[in-house]
This record gives C-alpha cells, sequence and structure tokens, in this order.
C-alpha cells in the first residue's frame, strides 16, 4: 500500500539493492534502481553500525569530517599516502600563517626546573626525548610546530595543580594538550612552551546507570569512553572523526560539536561538572553531579570552550542519552536550496523526536566526491539534481521508526520538496550513504588546492554566501557547498588546480566579512586557536573581547596558559 | 492481544474509565477499575491538553508545582482566600529571615535622581506611584518586602544602559525586576533600590521557522511566547506555573528549571544569544543565533542563572523546538523507592526519546492530596503502595507512542516495577493524573505549618533523605517525598500542625548538611537570591565562591547591581 503511495507520486522514491555500493564488482547495478517492496525493508540496524562505519572510514579515507582522525591520519603521513595532500594543505595554509612574537617575561626552561618536575612526576612522566617532543611540538595538519623541549604527564590533579603552581613562579609558560587533534594550532606550542599532556589522566571514575551521569579524568579518549558506555548501554552525546584520539578535556577546553549536536545539543547542556586547574594552581572544584544547580554563577562554563587558556580541565562530569537501538539513513536530491530548508522544518516536525542527523551538500561536493573517491556511487540515478540531502533517525522502535521516516518522504514527495530518494536497508547501505557526505574534505583534498572555510550561519542566508562566492570567483574556481544544515553550519570550500594569492586575495577578507554582515561565527566548531585569534572580531564585538581579555587577566594574570592562542594578539600582549 | 498480556502478569494495569475523574457526581466507579479493550483507548491529545490544564489550575489552585502562578496567586491575595495560608507560610518563613545591613556607601535618591530619570524615560515611565511601589517592593510569599521609592520601566536597551550608567555614577543600587515571581527574595528590592521594571521591553523581535530560533526582549511574559510559537507550531523548551506573569528575562536570569526539563534541558544547551547591560552601562550584544559558535569564551553563560547581580538581560535568542501532537500520561504504583528508580532507567530506554516525563510522589503526599484537595480521586483502587510515578510521553505518533508505553507498562508490570497503573484515554483525566501531583504543594499548605526543601541529589540517594528525616523527627511531623525524579530533583517537605522552632532545629541545618555531604545542590532551581545568599557553602566550595566574588567585582565593582543577594553577606561586604 506504501509503495503503491510512493509511485502515485508520479516519481519514484527508491530502495536501496541489498548490495553494497562499495563493491565495485557489483557496479553493473549503477544508476539503476531496485523498487523493492515495503516488506523486503532490511531490519534496523543497531548504533553500532555508526560505529563500525567510522572505524571503517578512519582506515581507508584518514579523514573524517568532523575534524581528523588522528591515529590513522598520523599513520598515513608516516606511510607518505598523504604527501601529496599534505603539500598542498600545508602550501594552501601558509599565507594563512600568524606571524607572533615570543613574550619576553616568559623564562626559560633550565636543569633546576627539569629537577623540580622529576620531583613531582618522577623521571618517567617527565619526557626529553625528542622524537616524543617533535610529535608534540606538531598540529594535525603540519600547519604548526613548536620548539618545547619539555612535555609533563601528570597522573593526578594534585600533579596538575604542583606543575600550575611552579611554572606560574616561575613565569613559564604552558600549553595543555589532549589527543592534539585540533585544526586551529591550538593545542600545540608556538615557541618553547612547557606541553602538559593528560593522557595518563584516563581513569573512568563513576557512571550512575539510573542517571546516566559519567564522570571521568580529562584524558580519557573518546572512543573509549564510548565503548565503556556502550556495555552500559548508554552513548557519549557527542562523537566525533576525531574520536580515536581525541580526548574528553579537550573536548570540553574546545566544545566540540560532532555529529550528535543536533539531536543532543553543545557541551554547554550536556557537561553538568567539571574539576579545573587554574594558571595559579588552585583546584576549581566544579565537579558536580545534578542536572539542576541553582547556587550561584554556574563557572564552568567559561572553561568549555577556553581552549585551555583559563584552566586546565582535569575531571569532567557529564550527562549520557541511553543508546536507542532503531537507526535508518535517508538520501535524497532536492531541486533547490529553499527545498532543503522546508524539508528540515518539515523534518524537525514530522520526524520529530527521532531526527539524529540532517546533512546537506550540493552537487558541486557530489561530483567531487564521484570523481575522486575510489568505489564510492551515486544511490540515485544520474540525474543532475542540485542538492543532496542525507537525513538519519535514531528512536528506540524499529517498525515505528521506518513507519514515521517513510510517511515523512511519501509526503515530502507529494509536496514536490525531494525529488528523488533511496532508503538504506542494511547497515553497508547506510555506511555507503554517511561516505558520500563525509568523503567531500577527502575528495577535496585530492582535487587539488582548496581553501577551507567552518561557518556558522543562519540557515536561511547560508547558501547565499556559496552563491555569491560562485559568482566573485567565476570559472578560476570550483566552489563547493556541504555542512550540517541542521546545525547551520556550513563548511564552504572554494577548490582549484593550484594555490595562488590572488585566489586567496578574492575569498579573503569577504568571507569573513559576508560572515560578520550576517552574524554568522567564523569558527562553528573548529575554535579560534592561534590560526583566528587576530580574526576574532569578525565574530564578536570589542566590549565582549574585552571582557573576554579581563577574564583572561583575572585568572592567569601573567598569561601562562596556552599562551598566543584564543585573544588577539593586540590585546593579549596587554594584558 | 495486549490486554491478555497485561491479565497474563497476574495484576491488572487499568485503563481509567473515560468520564472525568475531577467529576465526583459520578464517584461511585471510585475505586473500581474498568479494564477496557486495547481498541478502546481513547485517541492522543495534543499538547494543548497541558496548556488547558495548567490554566484550569491556575484557577482553582492558586499554586503550580514549578512556581507561583502570579497572577492568580495574587488574585487570591486580593481576594482573601488564600489568607490562611499566607499566615501560615509567613510565619513558616519567618525564622530564616536574614538580617543584612544597608550598604552604607550607596547614595539615597533625591529630586535632582528623578529629574534626571525622567529626562531619559519620560514622566509616565518614572513610576513614584505608593501602590505600584508596594507591590514592586513585596515578594509573592509576601516574606520580603523593601522600602524602594522608585520604579522606572525602560522601552529599550538605550534606556537600560543610560539608566545603570547614570545609577553607577551615583551609586545608587539597583534591582531588576520581571514578572517577579521568584521565591528567594531574588526580584525584590532589601532596602531603597530602585526598581528597574523590564516589563516595558516586551516585543518578539524575530523568529525564524526553519531553525526555530526566537529572538525577543526581556520583558516578554513567557506564556505570551509560548501562546506566539504555538501559532507558529513551537514550544518553548521550559514551562513554568508561574507562566502567566514570569519573563523570559527573569527565566534566564534565574536559570529557571522547570516541567520540560527533563527533555530539553537547562537554559544553558537552549539559550543561544544575550543583550545584558552591564552595571556601567555598557551594552553586551552576545545575541547570536546560532547553534554552533566556538569563538571564544562563551560568556552569555555568566548571567544565565546569576539573578541580576552581574548585569540586566535585556534581550534573549533561545532555540525552541517543534511542538508534537501525541501526549500520553500514565499514573503507577511501585512498592519501594528501589523500583521508582529502576522505572526511571527503564522508561528512559524504551521510551527513549517520547519521555517528557518522570514525577514521583510518595504515599504521605498522595494522602495529603486525596485529604485535603477537592474533586481528586486516587485513579488506582485504594490499595496502599508507597510510591507513585506520573510519566508523560510526548512524541509525533499517536499510535506508535500508545504502543511503546503500553509495551513498556506491560514488560514493567511482569518485571514487578510497578504494582498496579492507568493510562490516561482523554484530556480530562490527564489533567487528573497531572493534578494529583501538581496538588502537593497544595495539599501541603492547607494542611498546616510546612517546611520547604528545593534539592538535588543523585537519584539513588534522594529517598534516603526522607527517611533519614522521618526517622529524626519521628511523629511529631509528616515527612513528604515528591518531585522530579528523571531531573534528580527532591522537593522535601515537612508538615506539622503548628510552627515550632524546635521542629526547625530538628531540620535545619541537618538538610542542608546532608545535601552537601551526598554533593547536592540546596537550590535545585529556585537560585540564593537573599534567601539562600549565606547558605552558598553547602553547595559550593570557598575558592568557587572567592571566584564569583572576583568576577561580581570585575563587572560591577561599586555592587550596585541586585545587592544583598547570590553571594554570602560577608564576601560581599568586603568586594
Amino acid at each position: 500500500m506504501r509503495m503503491e503511495k510512493l509511485r502515485a507520486t508520479g516519481r519514484f522514491l527508491r530502495y536501496s539493492p541489498k548490495v553494497s555500493v562499495f563493491d565495485r564488482r557489483l557496479s553493473s547495478n549503477s544508476g539503476k534502481s531496485i523498487h523493492s517492496s515495503a516488506s523486503g525493508y532490511g531490519n534496523g540496524f543497531g548504533k553500532k553500525c555508526r560505529d563500525d562505519v567510522i572505524r571503517k572510514w578512519n582506515g581507508r579515507a584518514c579523514f573524517g569530517l568532523y575534524g581528523y582522525q588522528g591515529k590513522n591520519f598520523r599513520d598515513c603521513m608516516e606511510r607518505g599516502v598523504l604527501d601529496d595532500t599534505r603539500r598542498i594543505q600545508h602550501r594552501g595554509f601558509g599565507s594563512l600563517a600568524e606571524k607572533v612574537q615570543r613574550n619576553a617575561s616568559f623564562s626559560t626552561l633550565n636543569s633546576d626546573d627539569i629537577s623540580h618536575f622529576k620531583g613531582i612526576l618522577g623521571e618517567k612522566n617527565v619526557v626529553e626525548d625528542e622524537e616524543r617532543l617533535t610529535i608534540a611540538n606538531t598540529d594535525w595538519m603540519h600547519k604548526y610546530r613548536g620548539s618545547s623541549k619539555l612535555l609533563l604527564q601528570p597522573r593526578s590533579t594534585e600533579e596538575v595543580s604542583q606543575i600550575l603552581k611552579y611554572c606560574n613562579s616561575r613565569n613559564l609558560a604552558v600549553v595543555p594538550q589532549g589527543g592534539n587533534t585540533g585544526l586551529v594550532g591550538g593545542s600545540v606550542p608556538v615557541f618553547d612552551e612547557v606541553v602538559v599532556n593528560m593522557s595518563l589522566m584516563n581513569n573512568v571514575i563513576s557512571f550512575d546507570k539510573v542517571s546516566g551521569i559519567l564522570v571521568c579524568e580529562a584524558g580519557c579518549i573518546l572512543e573509549n569512553l564510548i565503548t565503556f558506555l556502550d556495555n552500559q548501554g548508554f552513548i557519549m552525546p557527542l562523537d566525533l572523526g576525531a574520536k580515536g584520539s581525541c580526548q574528553i578535556g579537550g573536548n570540553v577546553s574546545t566544545n566540540a560539536g560532532g555529529l550528535r549536536l543536533v539531536r543532543y545539543g553543545s557541551l554547554h547542556g550536556t557537561v553538568l561538572g567539571l574539576e579545573v586547574v587554574l594558571a595559579n594552581g588552585d583546584v576549581l572544584d566544579m565537579l558536580g553531579t545534578l542536572r539542576k544547580d541553582n547556587t550561584g554563577y554556574d563557572l564552568k562554563h567559561l572553561f568549555i570552550g577556553s581552549e585551555g587558556s583559563l584552566g586546565i580541565v582535569t575531571k569532567v562530569s557529564i550527562l549520557t542519552p541511553p543508546k536507542l537501538f532503531s537507526v535508518n539513513v535517508a538520501f535524497l536530491a532536492c531541486q533547490d536550496y529553499f527545498s532543503c530548508q522546508k524539508l528540515l522544518v518539515e523534518a524537525k516536525r514530522k520526524l520529530g523526536e527521532i531526527l539524529s542527523a540532517f546533512e546537506f551538500l550540493d552537487s558541486h561536493a557530489l561530483d567531487l566526491v564521484l570523481n575522486h573517491l575510489d568505489g564510492v556511487r551515486n544511490p540515485l540515478p544520474p540525474t543532475i539534481h542540485n542538492f543532496y540531502v542525507l537525513i538519519e533517525t535514531t528512536g528506540s522502535d524499529e517498525t515505528c521508526d521506518r513507519e514515521k521516516l517513510e510517511a515523512f518522504l511519501v509526503h515530502a514527495m507529494e509536496g514536490g520538496l525531494i525529488s528523488d530518494g533511496a532508503i538504506a536497508q542494511d547497515i553497508n547501505q547506510a555506511s555507503a550513504f554517511w561516505y558520500i557526505r563525509e568523503g567531500v574534505p577527502e575528495a577535496l583534498m585530492k582535487a587539488g588546492a582548496v581553501y577551507k572555510y567552518d561557518l556558522s550561519l543562519p540557515v536561511e542566508k547560508m547558501y547565499d554566501l556559496v552563491d555569491e562566492m560562485r559568482t566573485r570567483l567565476g570559472d578560476s574556481a570550483n566552489v563547493v557547498g556541504y555542512g550540517h544544515l541542521g546545525d547551520g553550519n556550513l563548511h564552504l570550500n572554494v577548490s582549484t588546480p593550484q594555490y595562488d594569492d590572488k585566489t586567496l586575495a578574492q575569498i579573503e577578507p569577504f568571507v569573513y566579512e559576508w560572515t560578520s554582515a550576517h552574524r554568522g561565527s567564523i569558527s562553528a566548531e573548529h575554535g579560534l586557536g592561534l590560526m583566528k585569534a587576530n580574526k576574532i572580531f569578525y565574530s564578536k564585538p570589542t566590549a565582549t573581547v574585552n571582557l573576554m581579555a579581563s577574564i583572561k587577566k583575572m585568572l592567569d594574570p601573567k598569561g601562562i596558559l596556552n599562551p598566543y592562542k584564543v585573544l588577539p594578539h593586540s590585546i593579549d600582549s596587554h594584558s
């Protein structure tokens, strides 16, 4: 009956064939869709599917969408696989690099300092080994490289406190470092700052199955927490491409966004408590495990997203949602951006509580993926549509959720919002659909030089910027728009055969000015770090930046915590 | 088939008869349950139901659960209806009142000041009328009464800015006032502070139907926003008993919790931006309308829940969820508290994304409601159960949601978690079920003197405090526990025939010490205000309170904003 309804629309909502679209041997099916009967739907597949998919992508793609998959990216670099892209990427970033002067008020490390740290931490956790320091001094993109001579590995809050107390008294600058997966140069030294690496503080402290509240140390790797919770029947409210390396303390310090934000919101909503060590070594115990607590200023929010410049997060308390087992993924085509927007509104209303992702890409992005990545196939016939939308639902009832999704899609087709579409029938198809969306960054890297912008904009205006950029650049560049439509987060990428300053001058500062004029954010989820510290005024008025500087001054009067980051250098050096 | 399953448990899950349980003429059905067939379920009822219910209760009960329904409460007082309870309440609070000294550094208002304000605001909005000042000087519970001689009604941010700039230069203390529905003396003057009333700043500025983001002025009454959004097909992510009077600026400033927190989280997650005027008149524009913005410290969180002591909120940007139409309510009996806890865990898992309320009350609370409120009937047979749980689901599919709820309840009965239960079949029954839960505060007021505590505690420990209090007080008092189990928020109430200091000494400081020892919060949703400013150390360590004081000092060096509130008076007077 449902299928009749689908056909009655005069167009076809396709059910993908059950073969994996990754499997090129079966590509004779390419471009042909099988109209399976409603009874032929595959069973729902669990959340595990997503994890498997991401693991698979880690192995093959090196790049996740929402950040860079630490270990695998490093593996790739070590094997030389990414040499070309790295070079392009490096050069692309080159013109953007900030020139900063070392703050002369900071001391230089001496042998007494080393002895003192060994007294606190023991020999083993005071690292001077050159190879390990090279890794700690270098960011994932090989864009920034510091010259730190010392990496410290505290095992407890008390040790972090002693380190900072000493550094503060000696005017030694410090860089807190988690998984070092950041993209804005926030997690590596700029000069000779002491690296405080949190990896050894990796214990789960408690988990309350009644409330779903997890308390753990800051050095816990996100993926380990996801696995731990999975065994308890819960999930982390955030999930990132970098989960195999990134740490929860770093996630909190950078207010990481990621895959689940549209459903579970930001860390400002889900983090219930923090323990933080301030620059002077004072320990701030805000490690509440309560959903409601209205006893004074909620100071933990100062440390969520301040990129380690106000204190080092040592423990985190976070509310985790129960794991739901029914997951569905649909890949849809829309004729214009307005239809994508309307579809989002409808999805929020009709899918309501089960909507867990709403991603979009334009035809330029899809073409890149189809042309540059191996084993990717368009699940829809090769008619050119202008936009594609990926919708994921996550709920607690397979039958209901599937019916709800189908009813929504039928309605959307009847209303002309979608031109075509396919629903994944099994885990492989869901993986394939997701891979199209998540493969865009990798395809862009393979296509040549790329200028990347991670912007938040009002959803209604979002694509106007892509159109305007396209007009500005004409035939000289391929302007690509994709991203988390459900979150208002646009990834604007300009792809050219080679990097050149003329193109850059066409893009910047226009892109920042346009974003600023539309009250957007020049950094949706990556933070400011070193890269965008001086760009802050595009997103924040002077009064707000001045207040940030006052707070920095109050909490870290000597400015030893993650210097040269977040705050504009003009202000920072005066503080 | 479902009913067979229900019967197969050997116990009975009841479907309430379709008559309203408010209707006493039909009470011959009382105590007898009708086992309707599965096909006899009433249709789902929309979210409007809840609003209607609350409106109904406003009219009859005067007290909502989550605060006090402003206009109606005042109406009742004016009609003398509540004289008795008010007297009891007043006396009950009497011993808790704080003794404070006026800060001698504040100036006293003179005629030049009045002229200056008239120059800014015009004659009409500079109010010296005694009757209006009496209202502004008095809190809802008639517990606190200030002696302000002046109420100002700004119409714009610019006017608020000019007011504060002047007050700061003249050392005139200020109390920001929204709907004045607070319960901790935070919204009324303590001495002669100038009242800045926000009622005239009540415009909706914009609403984006794509993203669901509402931007409005701080003086908008919550209920008006709810109505506005209802017409757009959206809801506010917070809902309070006081919604008819309270203003969104006050909600933000007190980080109001309320009915929807278990589903949509706190305002720290849903408020996307704020405009705030600082003590010196500077306007802080943080009025972002973006879900993602990682460009520096997220300073708006400082003003959420700081009770107007750091700045006056003038505009709010908030993410609103789409309205969902399928609502179900069940009233259940549990044998012990552990079963309530397990039921919560199961509900989160099995009902997952549609769970919208999980409330509990003990048998003492139910008895009070049955004995003291007119027209209330137990939906279950009069067997004594120790605990009762109210579960509400809100979703987008009536059939699915109902089936999901039933399957969950059948499973819970089979597992022995619930001893009995009823599902509301229509809006009247849902109202009746909610009224039992929300009627507890009113029943307590009617029963005699009442000592009220609003606490957050780890869910597992929550009821231990009630048991311990019962043991401490023996037969001298009726100790009642109820609240938002889903949020870990306990309302502990001690009911005695008359107020006496001996009972109070048995309760306090024990209740605060116990809460503190279990890392609970002495104010889950009401804030500290004047009432609990000196109790802050029960919930926050000294280092955190000191940092709060430093931030207060930085943003409001003369301490003119809402003095004597939030911070302990010892620290505040030194700042």
